[in-house]
C-alpha cells in the first residue's frame, strides 16, 4: 500500500473489534490454485478433523493470523532462509523446486511478452519477516492479453500437530502413532492466469506447488512429509476443436511419455502443432524413450480437473479442463519433481500455438459480450469455490496477488440463454457435459 | 431453463457422483439480502449450534435439499397456500407483509421505469411444489440503469428443531425447555439492487423480509416465533455529500419519526430534497405527529449496516451504508410491520431525487473505469460475504434471481491505487473509515 492510500484509522485503532480470528483452510497438499502462499506464521488456536468431499481434497481448518508482507526492491537469488536446515545444499528438493518455478516464471513471461508484442510485465517482489517471499508479475492491457499474471512464492510456516498427522494417515486410515508438537513446513509454488483480449483466444490457468514439512524433532523416527500439486487448464469462450485437442493431447503425451531431449521436444512441438486434430503420431514413436510417468496420470488428472473446476450453482465447469492433481506423494520424489517440472515447462508449447492462431481473428460485439459473460463465470468460480483464492482471502494473503486471477472485465446478464446449436451453446454444453477430447 | 439450454446429461444420469449434500445456512432472522428465498422443503440431516460473529447474526447450518422452482405464466393474487392455517384472514401479518412487498415491488418498478424513460422490466414468475413462489423483475441496459432487479418471494419450509429453539433462546441464554419436532416456517421478502450507468449516480440495494414459524403442535404452549429484517444502503463511485446526507437523513428521520400522512410526506420529501445538506428542519417539526419508532434505531442500524457490508479482505465497506437490521422481534409486531413498511416505502423518495440529479452528468472514461472497479468490489462482497447470496448459491435457489444483484459489467485492475486527495481516493477513504453523515 502506497503512502497515498487511505488508511484504516478506525481499524488500526481497534483491530480486535472488526473481526474474529480468520479461518485458515489448507489441504495437506497445500492450496491448489492460489497465486500467493500467504501464511508464514500460524499461531494455531484450534484444528478440526480432516474432512473429505468429491471436489476438495482433505482440507484442514485452523485458526490463524498472518504476517503482513513487505515490499522488496530487488528479487533475491533465493527466498530460502539462510538458516534453512533442510536446505543443506542447493540440491535439496525445495531448492530445486524454487529454481524450477522461478525459471518457469521467467520463460512464461518472456514468451507472453514476445507474443504480445507490446505489453510488459510489472514486477512486485515481497518478503515476510518469518521467511520466504514472492514475485508477482502482471501484464495488463497488452496488445494480446487483457491481463496476464504469473506469480511465484515461497512460504515458511508452522503447521499444527493435527495437520501433520492428517498429512500422512496410517494404513488403516487413522492417524499415525506419532504425536508431535507444531511442525514447521515449507511451501513453494507458481501460479498464473492469462486472459487474452480476443474472444476466440482462450484463457489459461496453471499452478504447480510443492509442500514439505520438517521431520518433527520431538518424535524420533517421525518422517518428513512432502507432496506435489498442480495443473493446467484451458478456458475458451468458443470451441475450436483443434485447439482443445492440441492442448489435451499435449498433456496426454507429456503425462504418458516424458520426452527428455529438448531438441527432440522442440521438433515434436512443431509436429504436434501441425498434427493436432489428427493425432500426434510422432509422440507415439517416442514411447520407449522415456516411459517413467504413470500411464494412469492423464485420465485420472483430466477427470480431477473436470471435477475441481465445477461451478456447482450453475452445474457448469469453468472451462474445458486440462489436468489437475493434488496430494501427490505416492511416487518417487525425484520422479514427481521431474513430473511437475515437465508439466510447468509444457505451458508454453501447449498454449502459445493456440494464441498465435486466434489472437488476430476478427470478432464482433456479440463475440466479445459472450466472452465477458464467460469471464463472469470465471469470477464466480474463483471467488466462490477456488480453494487457493478463498484460502487467501480468509487468511490475509497479498490480496493483489490473489485476485490478479480475476479478469480485467466481466459481465453478468440476467437469464442469458444461448440459442440451441449456436457456437455459444456448444461451449456451454461442453462445460455442462465434459467431453473426452482425445 | 428453456428447452434450448444444454442439459446436464451426465449429472442427471448420476447425480450422487457430483456433489455431497449442500450446506444450508440461514440465520434465525432469515437471510439478510437475498433476492430469493430458495428453500421450501428442508430434509434435515444435521444441525450445528448457534454461532455468533460481529457480522453474521446467529447462522444455523443445516444440510438440505431444495425443490426446483417451476415457471408460472401469470402472477397469482397471492403466493400464500390456500390451506395456510396461519392465514385465517387476509389480515394476518404474513398476508399483509406479502401485500406490502408486492405493492412496494410495483411502486419501485414504476418509479424506475418512469425515470429511466426507456427500459422496461422483464418479469418472471415461479412457484414451488411445496408452496410459495416469487416474482423477479429485471430491467437491463436501460437509459439510466445498467441493471435493475426487484424481486419478491414467499417460501414455505420446515425448520429443524434446533433452529426453532435457537430462534428464541431463553433468558439465561440457553435453549427453551420445549423440544418440538420439525417446525414449519413461512418467509417472505423483497430484495432489489439498482445499478445505474452514469458513474456519478449511485447503486442502491434494499431488502425487507419477514419470517414466522408455526407454533409447534406437539409442544403445548410453545410460541409461534417471528422476526423482521432488512435495510437499504447506498453505493456510489463518487461522493456527493448532499446525496449521501439526503439519503442518510431520510432514513434518520424515517426511523425516528414515522410520518403517517402521505400528503404531508410528499411535501416533506420535496422539502428534504431542497434542504439536504443543510439539515431537513421540516421533519423536526413533525416529531409530535408520530413518534412510535425507537430513537435508537438509526444509530444502531447505521452501524449495523457499516459492519455488515464489510469486504474483510480489502478492509473496505462496499459503499457508504444506510441502515441494516436483523432478528428484530423485541418490539410490538404491528409496530415492526409498520416499520418495515415505512422503510420499504422510503426507497423511492430517498433514492430517486439523487438519481435525477446525477443521471445526466457528463463523465469521461476515467470516471467510468473507476465505477467499474467499484462494481468489482460489489461482486466481491456479494459472492464472498453476502449471506443471502452465499446461502442461495449453496442451496440451489433460483440462480438468476440471486445473481441479478451482480452488475452488468465489472472490472479488476492489478494494484489500482487512487492518488491522494482525488475524488476516487475520497470515496475509498470513506469506505475504509465509515463517516457519520448527519
Amino acid at each position: 500500500m502506497s503512502p497515498a492510500m487511505p488508511t484504516a484509522a478506525k481499524l488500526t485503532a481497534s483491530p480486535t473489534t472488526t473481526s474474529t480470528a480468520p479461518l485458515l483452510t489448507f489441504s495437506n497438499s497445500f492450496t491448489p490454485a492460489n497465486l500467493s502462499f500467504p501464511f508464514t506464521k500460524i499461531v494455531s488456536i484450534s484444528t478440526n478433523k480432516r474432512r473429505k468431499s468429491s471436489l476438495q481434497a482433505s482440507p484442514i481448518i485452523i485458526s490463524s493470523m498472518i504476517e503482513k508482507e513487505t515490499p522488496v526492491a530487488e528479487r533475491p537469488p533465493t527466498f530460502l532462509r539462510e538458516t534453512d536446515e533442510n536446505n543443506v545444499s542447493s540440491n535439496s528438493v525445495r531448492a530445486r523446486f524454487e529454481k524450477m518455478i522461478r525459471e518457469a516464471q521467467d520463460s512464461v513471461c518472456s514468451a507472453i511478452e514476445a507474443v504480445d508484442g507490446g505489453g510488459k510485465f510489472k514486477e512486485d517482489v515481497w518478503s515476510r519477516p518469518g521467511g520466504g517471499g514472492g514475485i508477482s508479475r502482471v501484464l495488463q492491457d497488452g496488445a494480446v492479453w487483457e491481463k496476464a499474471g504469473v506469480n511465484v512464492s515461497v512460504v515458511y510456516g508452522v503447521m499444527p500437530p493435527d495437520a501433520y498427522r492428517a498429512a500422512k494417515p496410517s494404513e488403516n486410515g487413522g492417524s499415525t502413532a506419532v504425536n508431535p508438537g507444531p511442525v514447521p513446513f515449507f511451501a513453494a509454488g507458481i501460479s498464473s492466469v492469462l486472459h487474452p483480449k480476443n474472444p476466440f483466444a482462450p484463457t489459461l490457468h496453471f499452478n504447480y506447488r510443492y509442500f514439505e514439512t520438517d521431520a518433527p524433532k520431538d518424535v524420533p523416527g517421525a518422517p518428513r512429509q512432502w507432496w506435489f500439486g498442480g495443473g493446467t487448464d484451458l478456458t475458451p469462450a468458443y470451441i475450436f476443436e483443434e485447439d482443445v485437442k492440441h492442448f489435451h493431447l499435449y498433456y496426454y503425451f507429456k503425462l504418458r511419455y516424458c520426452i527428455q531431449f529438448s531438441e527432440l521436444l522442440k521438433t515434436v512441438n512443431i509436429l504436434i502443432f501441425f498434427c493436432s486434430g489428427i493425432l500426434a503420431i510422432p509422440f507415439m514413436a517416442q514411447k520407449s524413450a522415456c516411459d517413467k510417468f504413470d500411464p494412469d496420470f492423464y485420465p485420472r488428472f483430466k477427470k480431477w480437473c473436470d471435477d475441481y473446476f465445477y461451478i456447482k450453482h450453475r452445474g457448469e465447469r469453468r472451462g474445458l479442463g486440462g489436468i489437475f492433481f493434488d496430494d501427490l506423494n505416492a511416487y518417487d520424489q525425484e520422479m514427481l519433481l521431474s513430473f511437475a517440472t515437465e508439466c510447468a515447462n509444457s505451458v508454453i508449447p501447449a498454449y502459445i500455438p493456440i494464441i498465435e492462431r486466434r489472437k488476430d481473428m476478427p470478432f464482433n460485439d456479440k463475440h466479445k459480450a459472450w466472452q465477458q459473460l464467460r469471464r463472469g463465470r470465471y469470477v464466480e468460480f474463483n471467488l466462490v469455490y477456488d480453494r487457493g483464492t478463498t484460502f487467501g482471502l480468509k487468511t490475509g494473503g497479498r490480496i493483489e496477488s490473489i485476485l490478479v486471477s480475476l479478469p480485467l472485465t466481466a459481465r453478468w446478464e440476467y437469464d442469458h440463454q444461448p440459442e440451441e446449436g449456436t457456437e455459444e451453446w456448444k461451449l456451454l454444453d461442453a462445460c455442462i457435459n465434459p467431453k473426452e477430447w482425445i
